[in-house]
Formats: structure tokens, sequence, C-alpha cells
């Protein structure tokens, strides 16, 4: 079936995410109506668009599709987003005239999983801690004297949460010789099995694992997970990953604790979001702190783009969306 | 059938990585003669254990085995090498009166290659280079206007060398939105493409490659393989990472273009071995140094053992060796 496609998005995600070469690759039955993005439904290349439009992509900036803008799209049939949550853009009229939504999410997870990955590996062989060693020792230096512990073998890695991020760390730490254990209240222990992981506690979680990586939400109900009583159940010589949210963690006690020195931390999340310059955080030779940059950036984000073009050519070829988003879930989004 | 089981290696490595609860996972045909290694064959322990062993298994620290000890022991069917190299603590005899022999030389390139994706993936996130500004600013900043192209998605990754190392490497960067090219000489193309990777010369893989790995042996011909020319190939903002060997860089030439800060290397290895107080590399920020930790060290070495073990057990169960070394292979070990 042919159907036509808009964009509608801010102009710079536009030119950054979908440069013709990127757009080429939509099929034939997808004739573009227009090689700029809508940035606004009230002009007239709108005018001109939304009549014929049956797929709007849509990213970063996009303007509300409401009612009135749906009465002018009679034969828009898919909006699909190269980005995470829709209920900024979408009105639940979407929904209830039956048009079919779709979201880049998956994608936004993918970096944040490899970034962890990196992380894990970094942390068990200490590669941070003897740079800094070897830097500040300016000759002979013995790793295995230093850490007769250290390596990527038998070691326990504990991802606290099994949400989207953090079932792509258990994927992607598939060929490693790592065992993963997981504290979710919500995860069932048959599925943890599927997942070729083992289900724990929190507490023993923390207790016994050589890394802690967060992969839970942000909810009333987590905030201070990472209580001063878990972070004072961690292992001497563990490393702390957050790639999640600040405020699961109860900050202070963790710097309380790697103020000691037998803890090690990568963080790319901090409360606040920007840490004021008097922070200890960015003084601990245990820290390494990153700047909110595990997500999607750079060139990850031509991924979202790449999301939403395979899930247009999908629909084009008689298929059904992959990612569909349902009405209900827009309660559950960022 | 029933083969007795000796070890033959230093008392510290055995101690290490072979511990009561390891050599409990040999099959229940293969009794150990000795709960303790023989550090030498002139030993009374040597007299009595060299009569009835069929399995030698040997570590680091591993007496030579030559014509006078197999005189003594005439039931050795198998050596069996905890470790890298044979060529130390093997002669030529045993092959010669059919002794099978295996190496854990596979075991040991995993770590190296687990460094290596640890390294590929921080390196195209720029999660150092973002640490160091972070830390130095103290307050926000904006790593997608900082590195407009970081990101793990659709960067390529060039390996100089298809060694087992090198192969690992593309096999555990399968789940990667990553393009692998390869330069090796002695690859065919065919099994570049069997690979999944793409055969390139080595001055096309150092243009446009954005992060260069290398895996090549030391060698004459290889000295100086990653010469001034080649450095002065590489992309600004590229990232080139040495866990093989420090002779294989022009390493002058690296200093003098990572002084330009356009470079950023991770440098597991350099010339000499340990470096001397007064080297650029110990103060240059955009240089992450370790201490030849790459390769197995920690519980990594236990990854030995269990290797070891399993060939062990293979071939009491009446298996072939996995990991045979060929009396030719002496001459290309190191």
């Amino acid at each position: 079936m042919s159907l036509n496609v808009a964009f509608s998005m801010g102009e710079d995600v536009f030119a950054r995410i979908f440069p013709p070469q990127r757009r080429a690759h939509l099929g034939s039955s997808l004739p573009v109506l227009a090689d700029e993005p809508l940035t606004t439904f009230r002009s007239p290349l709108a005018d001109a668009v939304l009549p014929g439009v049956g797929v709007l992509i849509t990213g970063w900036g996009a303007p509300m599709v409401d009612e009135a803008v749906l009465d002018r799209a009679p034969k828009l049939r898919y909006v699909i987003h190269a980005g995470g949550s829709v209920k900024h853009h979408l009105d639940a009229a979407c929904w209830a005239r039956g048009i079919e939504v779709s979201t880049a999410a998956t994608a936004n997870a993918v970096p944040v999983a490899e970034y962890t990955v990196a992380a894990i590996l970094m942390a068990n062989k200490k590669v941070l801690q003897l740079n800094a060693a070897l830097k500040s020792t300016r000759g002979h230096i013995n790793p295995d004297a230093m850490f007769p512990e250290m390596g990527n073998f038998e070691k326990r890695v504990g991802l606290v949460g099994a949400s989207r991020i953090g079932r792509h760390v258990i994927e992607l730490l598939k060929p490693y010789a790592l065992e993963v254990v997981v504290a979710d209240p919500y995860l069932d222990a048959a599925v943890a099995r599927d997942l070729g992981v083992t289900l724990v506690e929190l507490d023993e979680l923390a207790s016994t694992s050589d890394v802690i990586s967060l992969h839970a939400p942000s909810l009333a109900s987590t905030h201070n997970l990472i209580s001063e009583r878990v972070i004072g159940l961690m292992k001497p010589g563990a490393t702390f990953i957050n790639t999640a949210r600040g405020e699961l963690v109860d900050q202070d006690a963790l710097i309380r604790r790697l103020c000691k020195q037998d803890l090690y931390a990568i963080l790319d999340v901090t409360t606040p979001w920007d840490l004021p310059a008097d922070n200890q955080l960015y003084d601990l030779p245990n820290v390494l702190l990153t700047p909110h940059a595990a997500g999607s950036l750079g060139t990850e984000l031509q991924r979202l783009a790449v999301t939403a073009i395979e899930e247009a050519n999908r629909v084009a070829e008689g298929g059904e969306l992959v990612h569909r988003v349902a009405v209900e879930d827009l309660l559950l989004m960022a």
C-alpha cells in the first residue's frame, strides 16, 4: 500500500537525524510530501501536507496532534515517533480515531545498556584505578598485587531493576563469564530464570555483588531506594554504577561511603542534575562522573531515525508495528 | 578410561588457580596422585608420582619435561598446560613419543578482548573526556555540543590483526551497531566476510576508523607497524588502543601526535615495558594508561585452570583435545 509521509519535529532535530541519505531508506511506497519538517500545524506547509498524510514521523519538538489537527488529516493512519515518550505531542484523540502509534523508546535504551557494559568490564578490571596509580607512581606497578581479586571472571554483577535497559544489559553480558543477579519486586523468579539470571533481594544483591548497577524507574516508591543502609552493605572494593536517576540514591550517604575510599562509583546522574561547584563528587578520585551522557547522544540519535524508518517500511509492506504504543501506556510514560 | 593426574607448576600458581574446590571439578576417572605440585622432577614426590601419571597438568613455573623425565613416566599420555606458551617447559621429545599436548592460550585471549571492547565503547562514548571536562568545569557541560559525533552507532572500528584476540573482539562486537574493518596481510577476504568484517589496507583503516585497536603479533616485520605516517593518517577525534606490544608502535611519533590533543590513546603496553618517570605519556590528559593489565590477572587466572580441567575431563571421557598443540606450533609461540 502507498502511504504519504510527512515529518513533524524541530528543524535542528530533523536536519540532524533525518538528512536526505537517511530519508532515502524509506521504501518506494512511502513518498515524502515535504523535505522539511512541520514545526507547527499553523502554516501554509501544514495546510498543504495534512490532507494527504498517511504516516506522520515525529521527533523532539513536534507540535501537539489534537482533534483539530486530526480533522485536517483524514488519511492519517500511523504516527511513528523517533524518540521516547509520546505523551507531550499526541492527544488521546489519536487512539480514539484508530490511529496506530509507535515509539523508538527501545532504541533509546540501547546506549545506556552499552555504557553500563563498558562500565562493568572496566570496574572489574580496575582500569580507572590502575590508570590513576600508574600516573601517580610514574614507574612499575603490579596490578595483581594491588588487586588480587581483579578481573572479569566469575564475578557477580547485581542489576537493580529488570527494566528495558536492565534486560538489555543482561543480554549484552551473556558472552562474559559473569554471574548476573537481579533485584526487582515485579520480576517473577521463572521469568528471571528465562533471562538467565538469579532473582535476589536487594540486600543480598548489595552485599554480594562486585558491581551494582541501577536500572529502576524514578517513582515515589523508589526514591532513596539505594539508602544509607543498602550503601553500607556494599562490599569493600565494589563498584556502584548509576545511569538511572540521582534521586534513587541517598547521595549524601554515598559520598560518606566514597570518602572511605573502599567503594568506587561511576555516576552518569546525580542530585541535582548539575552538581554545585563545591560538591565532593567532583574531587573524589574513586568517582567517574559523566554528564547524563549514557543515553542517546551524537550518532546514537540517528538510531531513533533508523527505528522510525524501519517501522514505516514495515507497515507500508503490510506488516504490523513492532514498537506499538497503546493509549494506556501514556500513563506510564515519563 | 582412568588416568592418574599430577600437577607441575610453581607452588604459588598452584595455590592460586588449583585450590581444592577447583580440583574437585576433575571427573571421577581422573584420580589426583598428589595434592601438591611438582616444582621440580628431582624430588621424592616426583619419584613417587611419575611412574603412574597419565595426565600432567602444567602451569607457570613448571620444570622442563625432557627425555629423562619421559623415561620415568611411561604411562604419560597428555600434557595439559594451564597457560599460554608450552615451549619453555616441553621438549620436542614429548611429541616424538606421541604425547598429546594442550594449551589454554585461547582462554588467555579472552580478557584482552574484553578489555578492548570496554575501551572501544568508552572511546566512542567519550567517557574519559567527559569525566575530565566535568571535573574541571565543576558545573553544567553539554556533551552533545562538545562531541557532536560521539556515540556507539554507525562508527567504524579498525582492528589491526585478525589474531586470536582480534577475532574474539570481532565476536564480542557483534551485538553492537559498529562497523568492523580489519587490516591483516594474512587474512583472506572470504574469511573476513565469514567473520562479518571488511578487509582493508592499513592506510585505509587508519584514515577512516573512529577507533583503531592493535592485535598483531610482535615480529621483526611488525616493529613500528604503526609508523609516524600511519599515526598521521588517524582522524582527528579518533582513539588508538594498544593491548599488544609497545614495539609495534613508533611511540615518539605517537606522543608527538598526542601532544596536539586531537587523538586519544588507551595504552596497556609501552616501550619500554615500564616507562621512565619523565615520560610524557604519564602527563597527557588524552592518554589512559594501564600496566600490562589487559591479559589474565586476578580471577581471570582461574579461567586457565578451568580450561585445563575441561580438557582433562574431555579426554578422560574418550573425547579429543580441543586446544591441541602440534610440534610445529612451538616455532610460532612466544
